[in-house]
């Protein structure tokens, strides 16, 4: 029986505000469970999700990603998860062997009992299918033996995508509606933090109250639990359970 | 909270014997943990499924029910399960009004926290959609106030398809795989009922198996998780949760 | 040439009020464009969409009927669309022969220059898709020569299946988002004519909202082109043209 | 080991022309090779597909059904196949248990090695995905050693989609190129028996010549193999063989 | 209100010849109407679609891709585009991160109305679905402020992939059917420039009279409407639109 | 007419024992049938498929390595094929163009008849789909007139790929069901070979056990065809043939 305060979690982000819009509540509502949930951002997003930075004039690609990082340190501060950058640039987002590794040995170091990360097919952003696809492929390679034979292996935590802008487009279809109610005012506050982007605030304040409206629904009209806000997380690997109900 | 002692679950098998093969595990893991299990079997699958019997020669399709029958309520009461029989026919199972309210009357009456059927396609097989068909449609009846109005309308409880014969062929892609070691004794003691297919007895045995393999590898080669034998589920609506762990 | 004046859609809707919901900016939109709009309702959706008139109590099945007749009637008004109930019956909606005819019959009579309907699949409504096949099939009898040979056959009008409540779940994927900005007015004073589903309001508010900021995203964040409400359909058929801008 | 002179083919066309656009080809082909091929038409087609006679004015929809027989009966002669009409009626084809049992019986009766039949969807006519359910469903029952118990049951013939018309909307995909061009003037002399769909016959001669092309890319550009007509089938089994080449 | 002879299109070609087989008909139709179009060939094919020209024997790499660019340039200067050719190579079509900004340069210089290129898949072609991939990417990069921050960035062209070579084999399913009956013979003269490729005159001469007979029943047997040659193609993103008609 | 003798087949492999596993039976069967089968090992399977070998200690790379080759040639030797590893590394598996053409060069040294690899897709090792798709590319390369001029190319050999670890897991649909009962002693006599993966011997004993079920299934349960053993595969390509049955 492991203990909650050894639970750990990963989150992986194409770009740094990523994490906030679409699983801000899963880390603070994990956070609140005894957690440790880390978030990997793979870029910035300085060239692609700064618009409203670049509009200010006078900025460098430097002072994009300076401004960028200390929103999604705030973010993530508030949200309560440890962050890192690996600024591998965006737009387009491309990753080596060493980038790979680089991600497989946060696998190894955090030991998630679970992964966010972006969905598989997305035809408006290139830069999140390759972060999932990287997340998915640096979790094998933690997972084996002779990868850096004598290191602690991982096991097979479930990997979850998190919700994209235009879900029907990116045959993103949720199985898993997480109930983020009680912590959705941390959430709200984290999302505040991208100034940059304020035209996504609302966009993402509704798409939760329309997923609270379905996971309604699929706990039935007539039950007692109240859901104001939720996330929508598509599984990619089976559950492995004792319990149906 | 509610009580283990008031939770209940429902299946629906095309034939008499499909329950056993293809839930039999379920079902008796559920009852171990206090489930009030009940079975509808919309056929004896007196056509389709009892080759051998009418191979022994001199029996008439009442003969067979019989048989059949028999066999499915001595396996219901080694797995600790209720069973009623709809008798509906088989080769082709066709349900009309009729039967689709009495179908939702058993939901109304059972009131399940969680609903184990068919398929939604099989080539093989029209009986297995229809009866998921019904079943479903018989769920969405049951939790509509207007229907038999002032009678308790039922939640919004889980559907799970369980494995057809060719699950590739049936576009049946398992999300949830379940545990059912602890009770694989039960569920072989109840698949020897069936007399009538004994060249199935070793097949399901061997599904067991491949699917407590499969379940092993996604929970971690290095968990210290002991799965022997494990069945397959495919569900069909979002689950509502507070925890992705 | 046609001439607008002359111009006909129909809009057939499983339950009294899905057209509001799912395709009032359409209708009124089209009718401020001078086309005459008709709508047939397949059911009043009595048993399976009326909760909130049934827990009023003391209320007959005919009762409830006449309550949606009204508010479907008054929507449709304020939408500027003409309106006919086939008073089929819903949970389950069930329809023969006769029904088909019925309306392919309309069909003919309308002469449709396009057609708005359900999605094909529905897991939570089986009314819907049997209203979007019945549809569809009225429409392929409407054209054939030996039906009711003599009568003016119709064309190959498109069909566009509106938006259903939870869309990844019914696999529905839109490729038209209409601009309804002018007419949102309209629409939100159809919606609040239905009074027995309040907590629909605003579900459907958010969700022109989103698709809007959708269809703003697939017009190009840089165009002068204002939207601020949309809604999102699914097209069955290729659409004929000369132009692809 | 079978002797050719016993092998048997069913074609099952939801109207009496089907058979000859989509399968004349494998139709000629296997009668060549020593098949006994039989054709059911369930209907003539005469509401939905003999626009041409309907036209001609003063026909009556006997008049128009003799004639599509006609038709049909001689292009069965031209190809070599027997043929029986079940006239169920089109537009909509229904069929009930009584045609189901009657089709299973012809199944019984022929004993088929292989069978042809429509696409399970097509959403410009709901005819032929009915057809291709109801003979599918024929062939399970016809399966079953409980149905008319004491009769030869069949074994487990394979089934061929033949193509329908607009195939990619109706998600059809050839995974057999038949190659007929030993047979092509049989089948175009068939196809000049169609005298009600003229508009039909270089549509379906272009067809069997792309096809032929795509066969020839299928066996390699530098084969030594002419095709200069084929036919394109979609099979819904595995099947089974010990020769992968 | 855009002026006419302000409107661009811009096609992306694999190999030299696709975009005259593919989406010449389109070409010539938008120049026509006051479009500029553009055409950007990957490669020459030189390697795999050359056949013809490597039997003449005698021929260097490089004088093969002289003869197919003089072919490709006599082809556009018919069809009334220009062309450019980035000569990445071909068997395999491999392109870098240079190679993708400098076509999100062309997408900048050119700010198209739409664009067309190849299907996301193709088992038959790896070339196609990179070119497809390179395409897309280059368009959203060519949408992002922070890629060569200050100049103006693109909008949010529609893209359209044409037609394969083998349509159902590359999942490829056309939701627009372009009506190219008035510049044929333009498209007729262009495709006689491929002197290397006579195989495929004919072919794709019968596909533009299939797409045409598809075309016209998806308006309507009944309509006036004459289409005589199309061309197929499926639209990525959903089109924006006040008209359903 | 080609001699048995000069017929030829390639199985291209991730890992060195995955054409054990996957496609051992269709080696001996073949090579009983007269064929010479070569196997391509792009990797040893060193890092993620030897984890029993690494738990021994004292092992580097180089050893693993060694001893998977040794069990690789055992059992290459008692399929009777013969074999060749291109050592590319695994987790990940990454192919450069040289890599590419080499493999290239093995199709136009071998000139298949059939080839065998993995499936496309595969959440649970990204080396397996890497190596089909590095397969496809390369028969598609060894197929051009224009790579290497004057060598011979090849025809369009069938690719089927093998089955995965967790078949629906990897969207993987058999569509030929091998019936490898006469060679089944050899194929278990190789996998014995596999001394690090003995938990995988009765793993694919199992899912050769079942398949040949189904197998029998697909030719008929009255059939007098005794199968004990299969192996599924999925075909990418059209069959062209001249024989239905």
């Amino acid at each position: 029986m492991v203990n909650n305060a050894e639970k750990n979690a990963l989150v992986v982000s194409a770009h740094s505000a990523d994490f906030v819009w679409r699983a801000g509540g899963a880390i603070a509502l994990h956070v609140a469970r005894g957690y440790q949930v880390h978030v990997v951002c793979l870029s910035f997003g300085e060239r692609g999700e700064s618009a409203k930075l670049w509009r200010r004039g006078n900025m460098s690609e430097e002072d994009v990603k300076l401004t960028r990082r200390a929103e999604a340190q705030a973010a993530a501060e508030i949200l309560g998860a440890s962050i890192e950058f690996f600024d591998l640039g965006d737009y387009p987002l491309y990753a080596d062997k060493e980038d790979l590794f680089r991600l497989a040995d946060v696998f190894r170091r955090v030991q998630p009992h679970f992964v966010l990360t972006h969905s598989v097919s997305d035809p408006y952003n290139y830069d999140h299918p390759r972060a999932s696809n990287l997340t998915q492929e640096a979790r094998i390679i933690a997972q084996a033996e002779g990868y850096r034979p004598g290191e602690a292996i991982i096991g097979a935590p479930p990997v979850y995508c998190f919700e994209p802008h235009q879900s029907e487009q990116c045959l993103w279809k949720p199985d898993v509606l997480l109930d983020i109610t009680t912590v959705w005012d941390k959430k709200y506050a984290a999302i505040q933090c991208m100034e940059g982007q304020e035209h996504l605030w609302e966009y993402y304040t509704r798409a939760a109250l329309q997923r609270a409206v379905q996971a309604k629904r699929n706990v039935g009209i007539a039950s007692a639990h109240v859901i104001s806000y939720a996330e929508g997380y598509q599984s990619l690997f089976p559950r492995v359970t004792e319990d149906l109900s």
